[in-house]
Parts: C-alpha cells; sequence; structure tokens
C-alpha cells in the first residue's frame, strides 16, 4: 500500500456514460470510440494504482505509445448507456505492456465488447526506452483470482 | 505573387467529404464536427496563400489559437456529401486575427452553415504575441469584390 | 416535486474527466470538444430535472436540435483536468430554447469556457414543430437567485 | 465494366490530409483516428466499383456493420500529412466481409499502419442478414496481381 494506494490490482473498472456525440446514423454508438474508452480505462487503471500518468510524461519524458489495437463488438452500445470500462494488465516488460479491456452495460451486466492494446514506453521522440524503475512496480502483472470471489470472469 | 501563390484572396475553398463517423443518431452530422471543418478551411487558406502553418508553429513559436468560435447550422450535412468550406479573412490585427466561414453541398449549391472563429497569435506557453513580421503580408483583409463577377456573393 | 426531482433548477452540473483523445498538438483541449460537452451538460439537465430526453426522442418524436453555438475560450483545458460544465435555461418557447453554459477546474474553481445554443424542437425527419405539452414543464426559465445564497453566480 | 467502373479491383485508394483535431499532446496522431480512415478507405471501395453504400442502406436495408477493427501502428502520421488509405476486400461470405488496409505517407511512400475489419451484414435493427443479390459483383476477392507490374505489393 502506498497512499491509500493497492500497487497491484487483477483489474479496475471506470464508468463512461455514452455522449450523443458518440453515436453514428446507425443509431448506435461509432466504432472508432470504443478505443478511447479503452484510453479511459488505462488513465484509470494508472490513477486507481496511484500512478500520475500525466506526470510520468511531463516528469520523466515517458510515454505509453499504443503500437497495436484491437476490438470486438459483440452488442452495441447506445446513446446515454451507462458503461463500465474494464482494464487488465496482462503483460509487462522492461519497455513494452499489454492491457486487456471489456466493456459491460452497467444495468444489465451484458459485455458489449472485448480489446486489447499493445504499447512501447518512448520518450517525447517517440524513441523507444525502458520503464524508469520508480514506475516498474505499477506495472505487475496480477494472476487472475481464482472463481469462487463472486466476481465474474473477465472473459477475453 | 510568390511561388506562384497570391498572397491575399478574397476567400478560399477546401472540399470536404463527409465522413460515416461524423454522422450522429440523428442521421444527419453532429454539430460538432462544423469546428473542425473550419479549421481545415483555415489551413487551406494558408496554404492557399504560401503559408505554411506547420512551420509557422515549429519554426516561429506563433500558433493561432481560438479565442472564440461560433456556427449557425441552416441544413443538415449528411454523411458522403461533397462540402466546400469558403474561408475569408475579415479581420487581422498585430496579435489578432477573425474568420468567416460558409459551407455549401457542392451539387445543389445550398448553403448549409456559416461560422465565424477569433484568434489571438499565441507562443507555445499560451502567452499571446505579436504576429511575426514575415507573416502578415499573408493576413491582409481584402474588400469584398463588388458583386457581377459571377460569383455568389457570401453571406454572413 | 415529482419522483423526487426538481421540476425546475437555475442550474445544473455535469463532471466531466478530460480526455487524451481531447487534446491536440498544442497539448490543450482541441476546442471543438467544448460543444461535446456542453451536449453532456444539456442532458445531465434534463435528467436532473427527471426528463429522460432519449424517450422524448423515441416515443415522442421531438429532438433538440442544434441550430446555433458558440462558445468563448478563455484559459485552456488539459489532459486530466476534472471540469464543471454548468448548464442554465435562458430562454423558452413554443418550438425553440436557448442554454448558456460554463466550464470551470474543478480544484482552482477557475471559468475556462462559457457558451451559448439555440435550439429548435423538430421531428425525426428536421421539421419544427412544438415541444408536446408533457415537456413544458422541464423547460421553464428560472430567475436567477439573489447573490448572498452562498452559491457563486454565474457570469455569462 | 458498368458505368465506366471495374467490378472488382486488386484495391483502392483513397487520399486522407491529416487534420489538426486529430492529433492530441503527443504532437502525432491520437490512435483512434485510424479506424475513421479505414471506414473512408471502405466508403471509397464502394465508389470506386460504382457501388453507392448510402443506398445500400436506406434503400436495401444492409448495413456493413463492424465487429472486429485491429491497426497497427508503425510509424506516426503528423498533422497535415498527405495520406493514402489502401483497402483491399480479403474475405467475402454471404453474411460476411473483411478488408485489410495500409496507410502510406505520400511524400514518402513509407507505410506508417495497417489494419484489418470483420464485419457482419445487418438490417437496420442489427439483425444479420444475407448480403442482397445485387450487391455481390461488388464484394469478389480479387487474387492479388504478380509482381512485376510497378506496383508496390501491400505488405500486410
Amino acid at each position: 500500500m502506498e497512499d491509500g494506494h493497492a500497487l497491484q490490482a487483477e483489474y479496475t473498472d471506470a464508468a463512461i456514460r455514452v455522449r450523443y456525440a458518440e453515436t453514428d446514423q446507425m443509431g448506435v454508438v461509432h466504432h472508432g470510440n470504443y478505443f478511447t474508452w479503452f484510453e479511459v480505462g488505462r488513465v484509470e487503471y494508472c490513477r486507481q494504482l496511484g500512478l500520475d500518468y500525466k506526470r510520468m510524461e511531463t516528469d520523466d519524458d515517458s510515454f505509453i505509445v499504443v503500437v497495436e489495437a484491437s476490438c470486438r463488438y459483440r452488442r452495441p452500445a447506445r446513446y446515454d448507456d451507462l458503461l463500465t470500462v474494464r482494464t487488465r494488465l496482462t503483460e509487462s516488460r522492461r519497455r513494452t505492456m499489454r492491457f486487456a479491456y471489456e466493456i459491460f452495460r452497467q444495468d444489465s451486466g451484458e459485455q458489449l465488447a472485448t480489446g486489447e492494446t499493445f504499447h512501447v514506453i518512448c520518450d517525447r521522440l517517440g524513441q523507444p526506452k525502458s520503464l524508469p524503475e520508480k514506475y516498474r512496480k505499477y506495472f505487475v502483472v496480477t494472476a487472475p483470482k481464482p472463481s469462487g470471489d463472486g466476481r465474474k470472469p473477465a472473459k477475453l
């Protein structure tokens, strides 16, 4: 524990209210927005573990750059839906990390989408670098808890 | 003339094809996107006059910052419409400038929207500064041509 | 009172956490996003008064269409800032309504931007219509409270 | 040939000029925008083959819904870059289709990103359906031309 934050978490949840601007003429959310929501999930993952990502960029010249992103859409999200973005660190190396995401509708609990992003740590010029030592403790992959803890296991 | 560019123009036109992602569930373009299109119009205004706005930021630390923006929506733009953004410099001072915009549908010639933006020249820290001397020639307000030249006068 | 909601409010507040995707290369939020935030403010205004805007569209074929929008930018919003969008109904007629907005940074209380939107009630085909009778009670302009109530009066 | 359009093409190219609004504070394009560009590529693929996707939605109640999307980012795209989105149909079945994309910088020819999307044909309620017979001719996978035709083969 540090400042009241757990340094590791199996996953963290962020709440998203779907904006009107995020829909398209199909009447549901445009698929591109899910990647912005995954990013909101990553930021909340950092915040809940006690890492201020903003300062990691400004003070330590370390950016978590996206080099791969994917999403599988299962059910549409709709205007004004209240969603949960569940974010999980699934891989962590000196210069790279991988996150997995699930998006749920809060009222029904339905899983709407799953996704993944893969990242390289870079400096502000875009050159790969090692994650500074002081941040390593925040990026430790936690084995998923065994079932039976009352939490629905993530299906990725 | 300089490098084949007129240094002044009554207005410049930029073409926009409406993207699916720009629509919302009302079945027409979401109103926020028009401000992005105005920006496309400003960039084309600079390019057509021979000013490389990208270098104005990087080499001369001068940013044309938006401090006011407005739009009046007359008819909806729709997915896949081919539009013209007509951009006109309407005011130019040492530290400020104002642009006016009209958006037309190319096939029908209908005016869909009009708008305005007001800008302050700032450095990268956001401090107001004078527009560097060498850029002044690009920002000279041209009196609208008298009617009878075959071009529909802009109604702002 | 109805279902625990006040039918009228001087203003309502909505919280926004600035997303990384909302910034641009100037290092601050791109100006176009404020209009999306104003929209979030309008939706919260409706929700806090007990009006489900989603059903107003689907069940009563009544859309609050934006016909004018403007914003004045005073100080930049930055990535990860926690903001308040304060929304106030300033004009209400049978077929039209006007909202005013203020955006504050929560930690400093600084006002970052003010804006306005003007709306016409339309059916799904975009034809103007009167606001259905049953919704009128939600759109009553409330005179600003006299000062001395401990709330900072909005300066628009 | 039909109306001057080839009914099949190894790939089609669409031009994109990077917008200021598409950058983020890292100084390069935000990764979410590439999915919007892929969509621009799909629309141009349809247009260049003579298919009006807009009418496919409105007249034939057939939507090409995205169910999976992925992107691999190799080099950053920057403000004002002129890009090519190269789109290729790689799989086509009665109810599904898959597209692959490459994004190039036009001046240097550098490949910036590659991606894929997988789609199910749905009606306006989101129910899967077969692609109407009259549209099948537009969705025929073409074997890549042998090298030696002077066009750089796509590397996906």
